[in-house]
């Protein structure tokens, strides 16, 4: 049974695997210092138009929160996360675990907007309140939408008169920056960010995310932290080999294009069969309001997520592509939806 | 230029790589809960003669110590390792990170004895004084020593008494089990400690640890303490598969009698030719005393790491062996000791 | 200008400050281990029908709670809360300090009841979510109300049923007891919770809180925890001594029964005057809404708290009264608003 | 029995209640913020000639350690403290439960020197070892030693040249002050540590302790970051009242030269009649060598702690005198020794 559950049941692309097999029985540096990992921030800073990025593989995507949050937030500061955030209810409190409150806003489509930042910090504007000092948003967001250009300049300027830092999770950034819809270049979130991570694990790597600081005062022993957390691998060169072969020659986002071009298809497809979309279809992950008659025969052949009961007899649920979903399955897919019509 | 700084300069052993490599496009379920993982985990508990034995694998070795000693203690509560062990001084304060101290006690050759266990007790026996609650071992040692199946009965009788869980690093287990020094069993193992792991990182993994629970009270909830410290990876398959190849046909043991094959072979020769060892050679870990004038031809010829100057004249180096060690390498460097004693 | 702001603005009351003089050159054991101390906790035991109470004197509410919930939580556990709760918004993340979590949910009056904490639990039911493990409550809570014994009872049902840990902040506990509208004895209290405590700073004493464990297993080892949170005094005997006088006669309810008295002196004659409360008085806080024009004159003459802006002409302000108000005061402020009807 | 166990036995120096009792029916700001505190840190800046200085009242001696130590350092960074340093056996894992290790380093007499802070860095100089970044001192320290001019400023030196904090708990500062073997005064403990605090517990108060923070960069959000740790009393008046008595006219070192005084009658005749002192008295701690026939003897008379068991026949003892301490009780004790001589 095809599953479209998530974006992370595969292994590694093909030519990722090669590279790796290719470097199998080469002797690499430990701990991040190798050949490799240094290539994939040579391209990756290229990529990116930022010489001066520090750049570190770390194997997850909760790791890499955790880590950046727990790293650069004094002891009583706090994070403001959309209320759908990843970080609010689904890393088992794992910056809370860090001794760092995570406040969580009510917001549209899984996005912040200086409004909510700003009432955030009205609330919490005493000595006794949290004290909020970071942003943390995610793009494409846990809801499959994006930011625009001028979303994240809003986002930077309020950033920046407030003195918060921005962080953009990125787990799913590839989707992000092959949509259609999006009208940001990577250089433009390298300028308006403090800090973001590009997932590898959920766009063609085995595992890894690669966190990217930007501002010089985050950058201070940020390796240290990362050894503290546990998030140095003693074959770092495994994490720096994949992103090699996802830069070196743009895989990264051919493999998010084709994420994104299945997910469209599906999209367009159920659309014209009027099809009712909970989220707006942009990226990888579709969000459709289905009869639970309907569901049930689904289950029996694919497999997905439910994202929420919407009522007694309405379901939302969550379908993903990635680089590694096959047309096939898409096209099986559309007719079943044709034939259950 | 060879090297024998480390056993984790390679990537992973062909056969864990094959199985790797003809997984890759299945589609396998999220977080460790997938048929690989599930295999691993039989083949692992049939080595290890315990049905009842939870297992969980983890990207690294850090990570894995912090996890363990941070799900199982109290907030107030300790734990003693020697002063030489991984998380005392090479971790970065990863543990205290937790928020638990570690009492560091002296000792010989890298190993605790119940002496050393009763002391610090003795010397912690106060409201005002940390309160010890686990003991840290590794085997083989961070000096490439042994417990012997004595000495493990020893430290499993004290803790029994005195109320204390007993935790074994086992990130070079597999050299400790293959020694010919060695005497204990992975059964052994299992009914004499509350919880291990299998160091996958330097044993032919890519990358993986595999945590094994064997005390009931410990069990409860451990994925989610995983989650919350970012170690629990969305494909948790890329680790069980590699555990799966590792256990499926005794590869595990195979590679480390190798490593130790290779170890011995250089520590015999090194032997007949009078050098000294600074630790008795028993595992994969080499620890010689060289004069500072040889160490500088050596190290334009091989790779090593300085543990100790001992003194203006005298250095002690670690030369460390692996599955991925070649005999041509190890007989060179067999040559070059010939030719400069 | 007489302060209607806080139940702290005074010292100790005399009887408590008079015990202090007559002890204050007697030689006492440090840490909690006096003769004061023993007769405070007897006296209480006794007013709560438990011999079995382990009770403990702390400085400080934050601390309390912040003691509290870090000891008796595992790592990955976390506590609901009431959105208007203490620990929520008043403790600038003292909780997350510890590591976890504080679910938020919305309610009335400052209240939680079973129907917030069952959708608290379906909400945070996986294994990626934040996993609820206790309740925090407040009596009386942050909005003056109080808790019933039907309430009360049917809260320790679902934590029962639920294997969640119940917790109530006592910091205004006296008032809560001695107000008309309650209906719950101390012994119920101490039937029906697991963990609470009487508050001293804001009823008497000048400052300290008796943090009282019912449930046994969480009594292991609550000296240590207090000491390393900073918690356990030196001179403990300085807490032993206020509760000591607190408790031999009923000061302390006498205190609270004045404090209520004066509330309630405010509180129907504002009523007779058609004054509008935001929340029902029956404590020793007043919410009421007002005009922002009298709220203009009232600052020249009493101090108080805003509580709220309601609306651009409305203000809820709080109005609190203690042990120390005195009725000149209390006539002079019911003179004033009679004044400005 | 007359107790000699410690400097926290009777309540506060009379002239210190005195003025609580004046000031009891005061309606005083909340939370540090009243016309006491303020008064008591202008007295206590005039006594260290330090207008910029920032001070803070708290209640405790261990939660001062772990509130200046956990806010001051960043995740990843330690402090380094004499094996004798009541951060590192005394205060139940305080410090490593905010986070940070504390690297114990050998030392005489209770005190650090370059040297040993020296070796400490060269120790922990790669990035997987911990990070020391502050040094602890106590003046006087747990032996009752103390710190000369020419000492405090090589440590300031290699601090400064080293880029770490130094922090001096001062928990019986008065002590070491009003020592007649001392050298510094208040001024140049300000000028040459980044933060330190005055004991106040220890030396007329019933409680309390005062943190100034000298080091610019280090004063923001201290406030919060009391708040968060429960530092922050709502009845901050409580002590700032204290310190006030204290300060205002030089109290504090009144009381502390009467403890050295008596403390000095001690030592003097026993020095006469030939007892050996373990540590040289200079401050209110004496440690005496004493057979164990003799201790048993003294045990029916007087109080005192045992410090530690020399071998089977002799044990070292502390007596401690504080401004409580009557002439007539040192006098019968000076008699006691010459009886049993």
């Amino acid at each position: 049974m095809y599953s479209f559950m998530n974006d992370y049941s595969e292994g590694a692309h093909p030519q990722v695997l090669d590279l790796m097999i290719k470097a199998n029985l080469e002797q690499n540096g430990g701990y991040g210092q190798d050949i490799h990992s240094e290539k994939a921030k040579e391209y990756m800073k290229k990529a990116m138009e930022r010489e001066d990025a520090d750049i570190h593989f770390i194997p997850g995507g909760t790791q890499s929160n955790l880590l950046v949050i727990g790293s650069f937030l004094r002891p009583h500061q706090c994070v403001i996360s959309a209320d759908t955030g990843h970080i609010t209810g689904h890393e088992s409190g794992a910056i809370e675990a860090t001794g760092h409150k995570v406040i969580s806003v009510p917001c549209k489509e899984g996005k912040l907007t200086p409004y909510e930042i700003q009432r955030a910090l009205e609330e919490n504007a005493e000595e006794y309140t949290p004290q909020p000092k970071m942003v943390y948003i995610s793009n494409s967001t846990e809801l499959g939408s994006l930011y625009s250009k001028a979303e994240l300049e809003a986002l930077h300027a309020i950033c920046k008169e407030k003195d918060l830092l921005l962080f953009m999770d990125g787990a799913r950034l590839g989707s992000a920056l092959m949509s259609e819809a999006n009208d940001l270049a990577l250089k433009d979130i390298a300028r308006l960010v403090d800090v973001f991570y590009i997932g590898g694990t959920k766009n063609g790597a085995l595992l890894g995310e690669a966190i990217v600081i930007l501002r010089d005062e985050l950058k201070t022993d940020f390796r240290i932290l990362m050894k503290q957390r546990g998030a140095m691998m003693a074959k770092g060169f495994v994490l720096g080999i994949q992103f090699e072969a996802l830069f070196q020659d743009n895989l990264y986002f051919d493999l998010a294009r084709h994420a994104n071009k299945m997910a469209e298809k599906i999209a367009s497809s159920l659309e014209a069969l009027d099809y009712t979309f909970y989220e707006k279809p942009v990226s990888n992950q579709l969000f459709i309001t289905l009869p639970n008659t309907l569901l049930e025969k689904l289950s029996k052949e694919f497999k997905y997520t439910v994202q929420e009961k919407l009522d007694k007899d309405r379901t939302v649920i969550r379908l993903v592509t990635s680089w590694a979903t096959t047309e096939e399955s898409v096209d099986a897919l559309i007719e079943f939806f044709k034939k259950n019509r």
